[in-house]
């Protein structure tokens, strides 16, 4: 039985571009929201689930941390990080010259800003729900219009590519996670994802914590404090720390980390993921 | 003469609702990016510019954390906290069961999703380029349309509010910075927000800094590292302190980090913002 990706749809987006990255051999269920996919993934219904986490242009990720901080006891497996590669796509036939109409998801619209007013600068520009809404709208139309969309949506919508990596920052990235009812066995280089928080708002405790871990020679590769769900000025602390929650001196910070915190949760413990430089053209025509 | 202020347009905005907030009588500017707001008041088109920092609704937050790290030499003079309320309007006359059409931006209607779904479940949910441009094309209709904005657009369009505070999340808030030549004297009560670099990534770097505040017992407000642009697998790192950069134990303190760190950067000192409760009837219609 093929392996049961549970992902935030719908088909042609960033995020299944991640699940395929991940397991290109197994079952894609698509789903409308970061809450309904780890909600498939706790019933049984996937046995894995990818969303975004930082950085997405599709939708919000503060979704994914308020699902790890407050609402789910899934674990990272893994992280994925994708160049966001945005591509011109338009209907079989239409030449560049001819595009008047470009639609797309406002967001991506506004990343790729500079490439629409060098090349397309009389385009009227159309907002769609969703990068791959944009590509069913342009189908649908006569005249001669374009959609900007991942490269995948080209491939299942079978449209052409007019120009890709149009975005106007060439290093712009996503980072995803997969999640499941278990993380990752140790590889030897690896990374481990927590939240935390105090009941006191002191210098003291945050400086704490980072000296735990500076202690035993432990990297933090990012640290971010998030206002507390429904309370303001109350901080929930982000680090992702280098090194697996079995190894024996992140397990000792990290017990060492529950005494000094008011909540600790550990999010799970993934390999560390090698980057490979992204692809595109810069947005030349 | 009034104070000038320019501000991420077009007007109806939440950024012309912190502007209001920030200064009730000032003439205000709207221009089409975060970038064009700072380079009129770098070239006195405008005394003050107003720009969301964090959690906005109306489109990225990077381009001001971009633009106060690597672009502009502008100081934070003030920051504003405003909860995000949103509204249902319409045009005068129009009665709520007859609404079949709604209009946004795709993340305020994301964010008001539970509510459409609750009170108009047969609607027709479309997108626009911006909260404002959904009003405009609402105005335009025939049919019983409406359209989600901030409150202020519905007086600026005069059209007619039939629900407010329709966010899914009632503890929405977006927090501005008003930024100028030189920041705030110093009030007693102030924050000062910094960002800065290591030349290489070890564990007991960032713990230098930290130790560096709590030695003196300086609360940091907020802490978050940012991938450096255009170089992945470094930071940058942003820290939100409180107190002001002329109060001497933070004076001395920025002098001793200015010596760990590869670039410091201090983006100014500015009166903690006072919290106002939100206002709003939680969508009930």
């Amino acid at each position: 039985m093929p392996n049961k990706v549970a992902y935030l749809g719908p088909p042609g987006t960033f995020t299944e571009e991640a699940g395929i990255l991940h397991d290109s051999a197994a079952e894609f269920l698509p789903f409308s929201s970061v809450f309904a996919v780890a909600s498939a993934v706790e019933a049984g219904t996937a046995d894995e689930g990818v969303v975004a986490i930082e950085n997405s242009i599709e939708g919000s990720v503060n979704d994914t941390l308020d699902l790890l901080i407050h609402q789910s006891k899934l674990l990272i497996r893994k992280e994925l990080v994708l160049p966001i590669t945005l591509c011109l796509m338009a209907k079989p036939g239409t030449r560049k010259e001819q595009v008047n109409l470009i639609y797309s998801h406002p967001n991506p619209l506004g990343q790729s800003r500079k490439f629409i007013e060098r090349c397309f600068p009389k385009a009227e520009v159309v907002a769609a729900m969703s990068t791959i809404a944009a590509v069913e709208e342009m189908k649908g139309l006569d005249r001669p219009a374009a959609a900007i969309a991942p490269r995948r949506a080209a491939e299942l919508y079978e449209v052409d590519i007019l120009a890709q990596g149009i975005q106007d920052q060439a290093t712009n990235v996503t980072r995803f996670v997969v999640l499941a009812a278990e993380d990752h066995p140790p590889t030897g280089d690896d990374k481990t994802s927590i939240s935390f928080t105090f009941a006191e708002d002191k210098p003291a405790q945050l400086h704490g914590v980072i000296s735990a871990f500076a202690a035993r020679d432990i990297n933090l590769a990012k640290i971010e404090s998030r206002p507390a769900k429904g309370r303001l000025g109350e901080y929930v602390f982000l680090i992702d720390l280098q090194g697996h929650r079995l190894d024996r001196k992140v397990a000792e910070t990290l017990r060492e980390v529950a005494g000094k915190t008011s909540t600790l949760k550990v999010f799970g413990s993934y390999p560390r993921f090698r980057y490979q430089a992204p692809e595109g053209d810069g947005g030349k025509l």
